[in-house]
């Protein structure tokens, strides 16, 4: 089976790394042009514990792509890329057996469903990774990748998934995986939006009395909103994450420092959104929102 | 009549420059023996439009103080040192005939309203001023100072403002100083806490789509809170002073800057008071008012 990987930021070159090392024959699509042939000359790099290991991929920009080389798309781009992917690959008619999202937030699973595509699934991705540069990637932390079927997961593909999966790469399905979703968006909820506002690390969010106070707001009124069970289990686990992950920067206060887009209307806008058709009064979560896309607006207006 | 000014920040020395351009009698008393040592030894520079002048005045600190050569004190302190302010002027027996509070914030009123002191006003000042060193403050906006009298407010004062008022350093009396408490209090409530909490200048509130309508927020929460009428006017207020003051940063996000405590108790603080008095949810001044606290209380460790 061939697979394909589209975009080459960490979560994608940490993708094609393993499934490349472990056998099977990758093409990344990348935005630029210039990323896709330097991935083709120099292959991707993959550090870890202090040790890297290359692996030959073949790589080509979306745009310039003729021909899809692959059965199933492994989908790491932003989730606010993926409606201009999807035109892409449509005005291309390149229609894969299969697709994986494994975007965070849940804003992206009501238009995945409506695409014409036979087996959707998504992957909820729990590795930690930081791209080096446009060919290299470091697996800051093993984790798992979580499988869930959207439409179409027959067993099929189980025996793919079977393959795929390895020690450092393990890659389980799940029937409850709507479920983990919701708990990963609580956690983001809680955990990405204040980091990037009060510009902290994730251990501050339980160190400071205040903004501990401010993350069970951010909590409650997403609960509220998910209108999930096992409420002080999730928020212990909010914690714990915040505590496990203290001297890191969340992937959101990145992104602001970056100057880049943010992923908040996947992960509040997403919360809204299901808080609005149920009428609800989210006004921390309202707030929230605003603010970060404030503050993305004034960073844009920095760079211009 | 002997005149005090309490205080050796901008608008203390402001205070007591004026007070002495037009020839009285001025003691200055300060925290510091050193700020006082410096003042009698080089009295206070006023600096406004490139030019400056000199003032000598009496200046003590006021732990050493043994006698209260003051009929009247100005207090220019901020509004979390009034309290231990007023211990020690009565553990030394000090009552001064007169007060006037200068403050920030409307929290210091309830206390102030039990002095046992037979006269006592506030001062509402809307004079730009920058304290540059211990001796020297610069005038950078003229303004006006507002009196109104809290209690033992007689026409025998009459003099005494008419006395100090100048072109430069206008004191006029209303007898509506509550209503234009309010009013300063809302600017304040509006505009300080949102520039600290997104470290921007005072303009970027009204030209960031997303902060103005969070400041609208801000303000909806704090006009029910006070029970304000002439609301849209009130409103542009608010975004006249943000465009009129465009590029200042607000005394708030320069205390956050110094790493000074804030006055977020005087102004947020006391909007929550009122409106848990009357049982009123206001959500966004809850976030905002502890924001700021663990805001501060991140800038604290930095410093330990």
């Amino acid at each position: 089976m061939r697979l394909g990987v589209i975009g080459g930021g960490a979560i994608g070159l940490l993708t094609a790394a393993y499934l490349r090392k472990f056998g099977n024959e990758v093409t990344v699509f990348t935005r630029s042009p210039l990323q896709a042939k330097q991935l083709r000359e120099r292959g991707v790099t993959l550090h870890r514990n202090n040790k890297l290991e290359v692996f030959s991929v073949h790589a080509q920009a979306i745009d310039e792509v003729v021909e899809l080389n692959a059965d199933i798309l492994f989908v790491t781009v932003k989730q606010f890329h993926i409606e201009d992917l999807f035109q892409t690959l449509q005005q291309k008619s390149f229609i894969p057996q299969a697709m994986v999202f494994m975007q965070n937030g849940m804003s992206h699973l009501n238009f995945i469903k409506e695409l014409p595509i036979h087996s959707l699934f998504i992957g909820i991705v729990e590795h930690g990774a930081m791209r080096l540069s446009g060919t290299e990637v470091e697996h800051t932390g093993v984790g798992i990748i979580k499988i869930g079927a959207v439409k179409g997961g027959s067993n099929n593909w189980d025996d793919l998934w079977k393959s795929i999966s390895h020690k450092e790469f393990q890659v389980v399905v799940l029937s409850d995986w709507l479920k983990i979703m919701n708990r990963k968006l609580v956690v983001n909820s809680c955990i990405n939006p204040l980091t990037a506002l009060y510009r902290v690390k994730n251990g501050v969010l339980v160190s400071n009395t205040h903004f501990l106070k401010l993350m069970r707001a951010v909590f409650d009124e997403t609960v509220l909103s998910l209108e999930l069970d096992d409420i002080e289990e999730m928020w212990n686990e909010v914690l714990l994450v915040c505590k496990k992950t203290a001297n890191n920067r969340s992937s959101m206060l990145r992104d602001i420092e970056k100057r880049n887009e943010t992923e908040i209307d996947a992960i509040l806008g997403y919360v809204l959104s299901i808080g609005e058709q149920k009428h609800l009064k989210l006004p921390i979560t309202k707030f929230l929102f605003e603010s970060i896309k404030g503050i993305e607006q004034e960073e844009r207006e920095k760079v211009e």
